[in-house]
């Protein structure tokens, strides 16, 4: 790890030998994974059901609230490098890449202070290819 | 960059630092986030959703499906960073910290083969101290 | 439709015999329309994603706005109520049981104004059979 | 119920009555009703998570296992009918004006046997009024 932080790398290594390790892989397909990914997206989600708007820093929430959020955003993050894995997706490069087309797709001048899709935002300004849709 | 990877500390850092320049903070609070994070886990579902089985690495996908995936793939992952971060946790280190229980939930003599949450693999072993449920 | 609504029943029939007149039966299988409905689920969270808090209602919603939320709430409806077909499972049925069940998890006197999960509120109460968790 | 079958009004009007007796309307705002949604799909999700490709009917699955899938479905269903409730949708309205939407997106003719986006099967047909995107 080291001073430079966790890499997605490492994370990816290490999900790779447990499943290894317990003879997993056979459970490991890319549909079965993104279907636990979903699961704990619910799980991350019950946190913050009843609790109305949740400003950020989480004020007034106990450690223990807090750890257990640490677990659900780390087990959507673990399944996701997993999925990214086993469909031989380089999860660190792909998401430096949707870093600079976003760039392209939200340029500063035409999205400063606004929340609107950038299909909305250049609607007057020389068009970005892509198809995709959205950020 | 460099020879170790993608971190997730440079990511945090980009996704703010894109932010800022966007005057895009007063959108991202945690559940603004959290629903945003929802979304695009809905479109990396529904490039999985009319394809019956996939098998590991893709066969016979075109580039560009994969392309598309690795995009949404990122979307997700940078969402999740983005949360993490204005939610105050730090997300790499709670990943180490989560494989470490994972590992301890799920002991290799224990799980070999077997895809059993862990609340059903312990039934007769010894507890194992962990209130939330899964992996 | 008549004066007693809609009912679970005459949305599965049509759904049904969409699907058949187009021969999408092939593609109907229980994890496809799963998929399919988490990426509803993600497009219904994209209308609320950046609003911040929203008060019930939807005060100062255009018109438009309300279209697209019945249509994102009716995908979600339209592809559950398909997935419960192809399971073979009753929806209406379950609902309806559901409903009860829930009358016994939350008990009025132990419940009232609190956003508790039962198995909390009934930690101290006579215990209720169930082994899923929550409501 | 009858011998219509159970109506989407009849589970809103249960719901709102089941909502007020514990006085949770102060929970049920839009966001929390849809997080907590996103938590029971997330509930939904795990039961298919790790069973590989499941075949229409479930041939095999234990009748404890159907009971419990049920369930999913249900909480599904009822945060879904509540959420639409407190947003001042009638989704079984809703609902059969999506259908018509639908069949005017998907002609038989031009969908059958495909389960290509309206947007890709219309490409070159008339074009069919809508801005969202898909089924």
């Amino acid at each position: 790890m080291g001073e430079k932080g966790v890499t997605l790398e490492e994370l990816k290594k290490r999900m790779a030998e447990f499943a290894r390790d317990r003879d997993w892989d056979q459970f490991h397909s890319p549909r079965n994974l993104l279907l636990a990914l979903v699961g704990e997206v619910g799980e991350l989600s019950e946190i913050f059901q009843w609790r109305g708007e949740v400003a950020r820093g989480l004020p007034g929430w106990k450690e223990e609230e807090r750890e257990h959020l640490g677990e659900e955003l780390s087990d959507v993050l673990l399944y996701l490098v997993r999925l990214s894995d086993v469909c031989g997706i380089d999860l660190g490069e792909a998401a430096l890449r949707k870093l600079q087309l976003n760039a392209l797709k939200y340029p500063v001048h035409l999205s400063k202070g606004s929340s609107k899709k950038h299909t909305q935002i250049n609607a007057n300004a020389p068009a970005v290819a892509d198809s995709n849709g959205d950020c």
